[in-house]
Parts: C-alpha cells; sequence; structure tokens
C-alpha cells in the first residue's frame, strides 16, 4: 500500500487489539511511534513491538505535535511512520488535527481501524448502541458542559457516555467517586433536574481488557466503589428510560431487577 | 480462556479485521460459525477461514437461531464455538439475544470486539464522534421513526447516523436514492422542517474497506450518484450545524466549502 503516515489504532486492550491489517502495516513501516500522551499505555508496550518487530519504537509526546509538528510530519517524507493511537484513530481530536496537517502537506495518511469505546460501552453493558446520544468529556476543571449534554440527550431519550478526564503526564485521572461529585454539584447549582438521585447509572473502567470493572446503580450506589483504586480509563453511562430489551439484558447480565 | 461460545467480531474489512484476540479465539474454537443474514459476507471468507484454520467453518442462518436455538447453544456444551459476526459483537439486536439465551443456559460467552461503523462513520467523515446523537435505521418499509430520531437529534444538535436496510436472503440492500426519497417523502407528508434540501449529508458505503464510497453534499447532490450499482452496506449522515474544527476537517478530507 502507499502511505507515508499510518494512523494505526490500538483498540481497548494493547497488543491483543491489533488486527491482521495493523500487522501489516507494522511491518511495513520503517519506524514505530506510539502516541503516549492522550491515555496511559501498558508498561510492556514498547518492549513486546520492539521484540515483535525489530525496528525503531519510539513514544511521541504532546510536545512533539505541539511544538515540534512540522519536524515529525517532515520525517514522514523519508520514512514510512505507523503511528499507535488507542482505541480507533480519529475519535481524540487531536489525531484529527494531526491528520489534517499531515494531508495539508501533501502527506499520503492511511487509517487501520480499531475498537472504540464508543461501541464497546454499550456492548458490554447491554444497553442498546443506537440509542445513545452526544458524548462528553466530563474535565478536571468543572465545567457545564457534561451536565448540558447530558440534559440534552435525556430530552430526546438518549444514553449518555460520559468520558472521565486524564493527564498522562501527571499521572493522574479523574475517578467516578469525583465525576459524580461534580455532577452532584452541578445539579444543586442549576437545578434543573438532570442528575438525579433517580438516575441509573454505569460506572466503567479499564473497558475492554480483562481488569474491566462495571457497576451498576444509583449514583449513590456507584460512589460506594472506592473508583480511585480501581485504575484508569473510567468512563460514566447515566442511562435514560430503559426499553424492554435493554432492562432484559441489564437483568441477564449484571443480576438487577428493574423497577418501573 | 475458559469460554464456550465466544462472538468474535469481523469488524468492516473481513478477514484483514481480525485481531491478534480474534486469532487466538478461532484457533482455541473446535468449530466456526459465520453469522449470515445480518450482513453480506465477503465471497471468500469461508474458504479463508478453513485454509487458514484447518477447522469446520459454517454459515449461521437466520432459521438456526430463530428455529432451532436450543440445538445450537447444546452444540456450546459439546464443542467450543465461535461465532464471527460484523462490526463489533452485540451492536446487532440478534447478537444481543443469543448472547442472553446462552448466558440464561450457563454457556459462558466470550467477546472479542471489533471495529464498528459507529467510530469509523466519524472517523471517516471528519465530524467529531462525540456530537452523533442517536442512531437509526431506514428499513424497506417506510416508518416515521427514522424521520422523528432525525428530528429529535438536530433539536439537540446532533448529526444522525442512519443506516440503511439489507435482506441477505433475498440480496436486496436500500440504496441512498431511495432512503433519501423515503426521508423526502416523510418530510412531504409531516412537514416538520426535518429533511430539507438546506441539509448537508454524508452518502457513504462499504465504509472500512478499500472500496469504500464517500459523497458529501445537499440531499440533490447526493442523489445524483447511482447508488444502487455501488453495493451495500450504505449509511447516511446527516450533519447537524457543524462546528468550526468539523468543517475544517470537512473542507481538507473532501474539498467542500461549507457556507454559512
Amino acid at each position: 500500500m502507499d502511505w507515508q503516515l499510518s494512523f494505526v489504532g490500538l483498540g481497548l486492550n494493547g497488543i491483543q487489539s491489533l488486527s491482521n491489517e495493523a500487522l501489516h502495516v507494522l511491518e511495513e513501516a520503517d519506524k514505530i511511534y506510539i502516541e503516549s500522551y492522550t491515555n496511559f499505555l501498558e508498561p510492556n508496550l514498547r518492549k513486546d513491538l520492539i521484540s515483535q518487530f525489530k525496528k525503531p519504537v519510539k513514544l511521541l509526546l504532546r510536545e512533539d505535535l505541539e511544538q515540534r509538528e512540522d519536524a515529525f510530519l517532515s520525517l514522514c517524507r523519508s520514512v514510512r511512520i505507523a503511528l499507535l493511537v488507542p482505541g480507533d484513530p480519529f475519535i481524540a481530536t487531536t489525531h484529527v488535527a494531526l491528520r489534517l496537517s499531515a494531508i495539508r502537506k501533501d502527506i499520503r495518511v492511511h487509517v487501520v481501524h480499531a475498537p472504540s469505546i464508543l461501541s464497546v460501552a454499550p456492548a458490554i453493558t447491554g444497553l442498546s448502541a443506537y440509542r445513545f446520544g452526544r458524548t462528553a468529556t466530563v474535565a478536571f476543571q468543572r465545567s457545564k458542559y457534561c451536565y448540558d449534554i447530558l440534559s440534552a440527550n435525556l430530552q430526546i431519550s438518549a444514553h449518555t457516555l460520559l468520558l472521565l478526564d486524564i493527564d498522562v503526564a501527571s499521572g493522574r485521572f479523574l475517578d467516578i467517586n469525583t465525576a459524580i461529585d461534580q455532577l452532584a454539584g452541578l445539579e444543586n447549582e442549576y437545578e434543573e433536574d438532570v442528575f438525579t438521585e433517580k438516575l441509573l447509572l454505569f460506572g466503567l473502567s479499564r473497558l475492554g481488557t480483562r481488569n474491566a470493572e462495571v457497576r451498576i446503580g444509583s449514583p449513590a450506589h456507584i460512589s460506594k466503589l472506592d473508583w480511585k483504586t480501581v485504575g484508569p480509563p473510567q468512563s460514566l453511562i447515566v442511562c435514560s428510560e430503559l426499553q424492554a430489551y435493554e432492562e432484559e439484558s441489564i437483568q441477564v447480565l449484571w443480576g438487577k431487577q428493574i423497577s418501573r
């Protein structure tokens, strides 16, 4: 295939998620980079890639793109670069921006898709993927944005996936307890009857891996678990009213009878 | 791993999309089934799987599940079955139903995730994945359902992914021209100012494969292409108002200047 920069999705489960197509691209590449600032990496990923592909594997840092993007893209003119990114490429805006810069410089861009939390979260929980509305991030810094998205989704009977912020450089992540506190605080302040104790939530961590943690219940119930000790990445699903087949799925998968 | 029935996502690109994890499961399985009634299969898939894995590969038909589900699930007690399904497993409700039946019979169920149109469609088009609302299917039989979902999404400034129906048994698929006619017909009838010529659409076929076709423009512009000859599966995206970074993406990727 004729490409100079290939964005290769790592999915949610590290090297296990790599597809045939991804392996082929990694073999063809001269150099492999791992985007290392939007998500925490598995400890052995770089070492495993070096031993499997016998070629240089480097970490791509935030400053490589923010301050030295031109240098990185110039490199793509002389060697073929496979850039591993978490999940499915181009879901995170930072990868979209790099893609656009590359295309503007006439670098031939290629993509290998991989599982994304956008389909895995519905699949795991038993909720209908078709019934999800807009997705929002709950940021470290409290903002009404996620509350407004939740409100809009509930208005049209849509579930909401809330992704919780992480800060790879400092090793911090927003845990579910803190996110629930933040949403409850927004409810106290704005009183729009959006984030209430009546809601059914899923608390999710490390989805798609063997260490995934899934809890279902009211905000108070989900908050009983100390999510700080569970580890990132974490997310929440706020359910809108459930269809009968979703209730059935939840009952079979999670043993939870939904009272109507 | 300890499982009796593994749902293995085929992604959107056949055997090329299979992950390391999927290959491992297919090796461990005693028998491989391919779910063959929710999507058209690549012509060589079964033959390729037989030659790669040297074990029986069967097609799972609709009547195998609708009339002989018990027999299929009993089989999982004596041999390990890997069931290949298109996209990411458990997005289609038919696979969710089988999963629930299996769990009710104490069959140990396992899943291998794969790329889904839910993340690939935003990634390919340059639209923000976070701004998509509820997904709907446009069925052969005209129904107001998809029009109502579109209306609800537009109300909260969300894009809409519309999946177009297929009927594998008869080889029919709903093409984009017919779907647009259907939506325009609903607009004529209900006059809720939902599906109008002002909208920006993406017409998409065979997304995630090398033969993908992407068109962007007004309903009339998209309809200029004869989608019947392009082949399935097809889908539409109806854009809500675009954010600046989405306009930029669309301009770079598709050369289309958006007038405001």
